[in-house]
């Protein structure tokens, strides 16, 4: 993939901040940012609704029956989601300097030499706490649901990927968020920064 | 564990250049440093030669035998010497601002309030290279030998700690550092003095 424009991918625990810290960044550094819109983009391209998208995209239970090819030949409605939404990330960063949060992006931008790839983490105080009073999530056990969306997010990655989600190797910079929101993101500059200028 | 020091453990992946790193935190922040320093520590206090520890520190291999505990009733060696070298470790970082290379530092300072915990990683490509170019490694096939000095490292870490090593949630930063030791060893700085800004 031949690529001249600056792409972050930033994968990020459930209440970490990463979408928090992609935002602040995108308007520091002047990118274009990308979370749930991809959401919306894959819908568009596949005729789907955006509803249907967001039930089968990430947050996907897998069974063994749900993964079979259909008797029509045709692919499982995850993969296609995936394989629209991978596109659209393709595209993207073919495009513009961009920051993308989620989707698998740092897999699917794997062979972008420009792309520089995020993880972001915190203890699961932290994380409950953050979906509490900024997400505003109102569930009976807050702990096993933040919990829980973390796993689905781990099944997800990992079965599309074969890697293995928050293993630091797969990415360029990990961090613990409860470092604070600000030095999260000046780290990122710093780091960012270097790349880009070894990139030429 | 009460502390007022401030301690930073750097895990590493072989030939990502983690002990440089780590002397060169030390050299700019004034820092005593330890790394195989340690196993002459341990050693002292148990009345081993350094040769003797060094034989079966994380270079362990572990095998069904090797960790029952003998006739006599003790601790398997490989314990009891990750005891000795833990409670050097904790003297240390009781004792004086500090960097801490490898040991399962991360783990055996987990309930130290100002231990700031570090894992460097690079590609297999840079790691080999390092490896032949500046650590003089002479072996037939070099890939494979890098890897197992990681697989033993895991092996070590895991059985020691239950925790996984290279997860990048147990630690505060992870890097890559094909980003450039100058670069890494800037990040560190930075984040440090922000967690220690933190920690009053």
């Amino acid at each position: 993939m031949n690529n001249n424009h600056m792409v972050i991918t930033i994968a990020r625990e459930y209440g970490s901040g990463g979408r928090i810290i992609g935002q602040k960044l995108a308007e520091d550094l002047g990118y274009s940012f990308y979370d749930k819109e991809l959401i919306e983009m894959a819908a568009d391209r596949m005729g789907f609704s955006k509803e249907y998208v967001k039930e089968n995209e990430e947050k996907k239970k897998f069974s063994l029956f749900s993964n079979f090819y259909g008797v029509s030949g045709e692919l499982p409605v995850t993969d296609q989601i995936f394989i629209a939404q991978s596109n659209v990330i393709k595209d993207i960063a073919a495009n513009e300097d961009c920051i993308i949060v989620g989707r698998c992006a740092d897999y699917v931008l794997s062979d972008c030499p420009t792309c520089f790839k995020i993880f972001i983490h915190a203890p699961i105080e932290e994380r409950t706490k953050r979906a509490v009073d900024e997400y505003n999530e109102e569930v009976p056990n807050i702990t096993s649901y933040v919990q829980k969306v973390d796993k689905q997010r781990a099944s997800y990655y990992n079965y599309m990927t074969q890697n293995k989600w928050g293993n630091a190797g797969i990415y360029d910079l990990c961090i613990n968020s409860a470092l604070g929101i600000d030095l999260t993101i000046d780290i990122i500059k710093a780091a960012a920064a270097e790349f880009y200028k070894k990139k030429g």
